[in-house]
């Protein structure tokens, strides 16, 4: 049998190291050129297919695809577009199938979270019964951490190092001048439906005097009062009180903290500004001078603090997708599988997609304190090996240096056009 | 003439790099044990001295004080307290000569901005009327890279890296997914008076396409017509825009930006925050899906990130004020005068801290663009050799490791109280 192209996209919000993850990709499909033509890449993720929009990877230098390890953001282009049921909208589907079935298309790398890995198990399934079968593997990734069967997520390491190291370093400042100014520190993080985001700012202290003295988890009912009295009494002991918020911080009925009302293109309620909210009830109900930041992209595009695990792993999981497929598996995932925690060992192994589609994992509430404020040893057992090892970027003139793709489109062979 | 002790206080907003002066000070004196016994550290700064709550730094060890190289925040803490004119409050100057001649203190070294200059400055001159001339010495600080006389300010060319790095890594972040996602990424940065901190934004791209495509500056009134202009055209033309914006953003009255007001989903007055009023602009008018994020006190203590050149100066200005001292000089600063820009070549000079005091420098107008959004190439010239270099800490489990000070305290001597 002669070698296929195989379709690469990235999916979904990205993170300093979803770029690793398509290194892994195309230099290990690279090395199964017997099985593995060309890589050609959706230009803006799935769209790139639907769209015949895509980009032909092999037009590219080795060393720029090397460069892909310490380069942040989609190198082709991610998107928040996520493919109805077949029933809704079989038409995309057949685009898809069409697209690939002209391209000579035979493997399918989707790179994403929860959405993407049912994407990725719905077109295994319809490419077989439309007599076209495409070999799809998923590639995780998510800064929530939040996927299933894998110990942990590519993207999640570098966000909680950010989180962490800058939590600590802000503590750092608020508590040297907290005699004549700031009292109260809060940042806001990342975290939509899991805390795993905010418990990473955790590791910045060990001790109950250290920051952060409050996490606000999104598993964690938000109950002001006893919020309030944590405050005070952080303040009053140790003369300061750093606070680490996740934006899906919630009161007991559900409603987010930071409710915006806006909603996304996958139907998630878009967040954005708890921090100003838990500033003013500071600043109303105890009159503390406050200051607080909102990390944003920032903390998810941080590559020059990302993990040296996480980078790791997130080309790991690139590298075993193909290799998976080129063993003939399909409509699986790569996990990261931990084997101890000290010293910190995992491996690679495969898990079907089925298990992994549309399902969530919080974080537990043995990894939350009894107060809810705070993390667990358990937690710590659990995070400590991710935010491990420096993986610095080259920089030139003081700033990172970045892959600088040539991304030349792969000529459109359908001949028909499909608006999304 | 036997050796005499000295004080040492921080002072205002701390850098991630105040300590590397504290540095440069302590080590500096530990060399000149014939002129200088003990270096006292004031605790919260200038406070410590008028309360006698003063940290002797000899009880340190050698490598506690080489590892306040890499720690972030005021190792001793640092105070927003200035001292008044000695007309108003003429019993606080005589409360430290007080202290100063229980302790033996000789010299004074005030490491900050253009108030604690002032702050020195009085304080030469006061001892001497006294009968108890102090040699008192400046040592630069400020993020805010306002000082005039010295080419740039300790403190600055981290937060400009800071900013610099952050700005390119979300940006690409946001170029990725703006197809389908956010188009308008907005980020808010320090610099009340001056623009230095913002204009260091524009060291992220250099082509117009590059972001950040728009740069607020506190020197150029805000015009919201031109701006929401301007964003339309850089999403029209690029796919998206990406703001940085400075704290001190003003309208032509003088009025704050991020004092119109805006409120948050419950209504509460969001305070403070530049970025939400920008946010909330781009969206009434335009529509796009906006982010921002709010950097605060995270880019002024990123010392993961701090600027080589950064980290040498601020030591290079504390051992040069302890030299000044020993020499004999008072009521001086060392300051930083460039030689050449390309290759980036410096030295150190001492200025009268009368020429020094109370003065403000703000961003030239020819650093700015002629539509008031950008940089010009002169600026970066100005700026660029500020960011370069990296000058990473070491790392212990993942996290950034800093100096951990016994902070012993000095046996109060005056037998009074002061309280401030």
């Amino acid at each position: 049998m002669s070698a296929r192209n195989a379709f690469y996209a990235q999916s979904g919000g990205v993170t300093a190291v979803i770029n690793a993850s398509a290194c892994g990709v195309i230099e290990t499909a690279r090395k199964h050129s017997n099985k593995i033509a060309n890589v050609y890449a959706g230009r803006n993720g799935i769209i790139g297919a639907l769209t015949e929009d895509m980009i032909d990877t092999s037009k590219e230098s080795a060393s720029t695809i090397a460069a892909l390890m310490y380069t942040p953001g989609g190198a082709f282009g991610s998107a928040r577009y996520k493919l109805k049921g077949i029933e809704e909208n079989r038409a995309e589907y057949e685009r898809l199938i069409e697209v690939f079935k002209a391209h000579d298309i035979g493997y399918f790398f989707y790179n994403g979270g929860n959405d993407s890995m049912d994407t990725a198990h719905k077109v295994s399934q319809i490419s077989r019964k439309m007599g076209y079968p495409v070999t799809c593997l998923g590639v995780p990734k998510t800064v929530d951490n939040d996927l299933p069967v894998t110990d942990t997520c590519p993207g999640f390491g570098s966000v909680a190092k950010y989180v962490a190291v800058s939590t600590q370093e802000a503590a750092m400042d608020v508590l040297s001048m907290a005699k004549t100014s700031t009292k109260v520190f809060i940042l806001e993080v990342m975290g939509r439906h899991a805390g795993w985001i905010a418990a990473a700012g955790g590791l910045a202290g060990k001790k109950p005097e250290d920051a952060p003295h409050i996490i606000l988890f999104p598993e964690i009912p938000f109950e002001q009062t006893a919020f309030l009295k944590k405050v005070q009494q952080c303040v009053s002991d140790y003369g300061y009180c750093v606070i680490v918020v996740s934006e899906g911080a919630a009161y007991a009925n559900g409603q987010f903290l930071a409710e915006a009302g806006t909603r996304d293109a996958f139907g998630h309620a878009q967040l954005g500004g708890v921090a100003p909210v838990v500033a003013n009830m500071v600043r109303e109900s105890l009159g503390y001078k406050f200051h607080y930041a909102i990390a944003d992209y920032l903390q998810r595009s941080a590559r020059h603090i990302a993990s040296d695990v996480d980078v790791k792993q997130a080309y790991a999981v690139g590298k075993a997708a193909v290799q998976y497929a080129v063993q003939g598996k399909t409509a699986v995932m790569p996990v990261i599988k931990r084997i101890s925690d000290q010293p910190y060992r995992w491996k690679i192994e495969s898990a079907p997609l089925s298990r992994i589609a549309n399902k969530e994992k919080k974080l537990p509430r043995h990894y939350i304190s009894k107060d809810g404020f705070g993390i667990t040893a358990a937690a710590r057992r659990y995070l400590q090996p991710l935010i491990t090892g420096e993986n610095y970027p080259p920089y030139i003139n003081g700033l990172p240096k970045v892959a600088k793709l040539k991304n030349k489109l792969v000529k459109p062979l359908t001949g028909t056009k499909f608006v999304v």
